[in-house]
């Protein structure tokens, strides 16, 4: 029961988020999505209260991934400096499924300009790995492996050039190998932050 | 003549961009603009051929005043390491005047991905700071200021870095010092760059 449960949840996200990409989340109705899906309204509105909340689902899940390998990673590496390498490899499968996604981060914004609600929910991924990677780097710091820099100033460096990164891979995504720029600017990074006096 | 000419795109150009940030690009109308500006259509179409002209000429005045202060600063500076302490310097004022373009921004974006002219305007200033940081890097490592990194790759994370920067200032300027975080963001990658072996 529980797993036909998830099943249906699965099915009305996979058919929004075509909907949302297809005709914007705008022009999206409940009612469209239900027929996508082919799930009654009832059932829809037992999983989702809004199409608010499964544009939020659909978000959430995206992050719900790669956070995952994240984690992942940080348990299967070494030291903070190699953990941090690592996580710069994956940013090309994330831009692949961001890419599918791109339309629906685009509206995210957008909605996120007027609605509070969604707002709130746009911004708390970036407040989210701004601790976690502030975390690392203070770990990394007391571990010996990195300089004694501000993990707040560091870790936000990290954040917002690979938010620089993903946008530039959605919006341009053949103006450059977008894998290899991640790699080299998390190198280069991690350059002005290893610590070489020992 | 040529004064008042001015005086009258100027004029377009500001009400422009308040009805964009008011109601959006899509519900504000040639007619609304003229209205706002107090010019007729005759005179309109004189200037712009089209909503999408106002559109990008605003896009265009934003990003010749940061580009007129990147060419000042470059020029009044020593070495290519104090130029770009310097115009991290001036993110505070960028991100101040981009606030009020907020939304003409996200607008921006989202008719960038529906229209290829759009796109394409939306795209070319990434590809100018890539290539302007580029040259600047190259010019550094030539002089002895910089080590001998790729200036491509270099150049590719200062502007990635800056454009995550300017995003979560734009969407969430409450949340840190956005300033000092450029400044200390960029030195960070200063650091990496730095030549100490001389």
């Amino acid at each position: 029961m529980q797993q036909r449960s998830e099943e249906t949840r699965n099915r009305i996200l996979e058919a929004a988020n075509l909907l949302f990409s297809k005709n914007g989340y705008d022009a999206t109705g409940v009612a469209e999505i239900c027929e996508a899906a082919g799930v009654s309204k009832g059932a829809f509105y037992h999983h989702y209260p809004s199409k608010q909340a499964v544009f939020l689902a659909d978000m959430e899940n995206w992050l719900a991934n790669v956070n995952q390998g994240f984690n992942l990673t940080r348990q299967e590496t070494k030291d903070v400096p190699q953990a941090l390498k690592q996580m710069a490899e994956m940013a090309g499968s994330i831009y692949q499924a961001a890419d599918v996604h791109l339309s629906i981060f685009l509206e995210f914004w957008v909605q996120a300009y007027r609605d509070p609600v969604i707002w709130k929910a746009a911004i708390s991924p970036y407040r989210h790995y701004q601790s976690y990677f502030a975390e690392m780097i203070r770990e990394g710091i007391e571990q010996g492996s990195l300089r004694p820099v501000d993990p707040d100033h560091a870790s936000r460096t990290l954040v917002s050039l690979s938010l620089g990164l993903l946008m530039q891979a959605l919006f341009d995504p053949t103006g450059t190998d977008w894998q290899v720029e991640t790699r080299d600017g998390i190198a280069l990074i991690l350059d002005g932050l290893i610590r070489r006096d020992i």
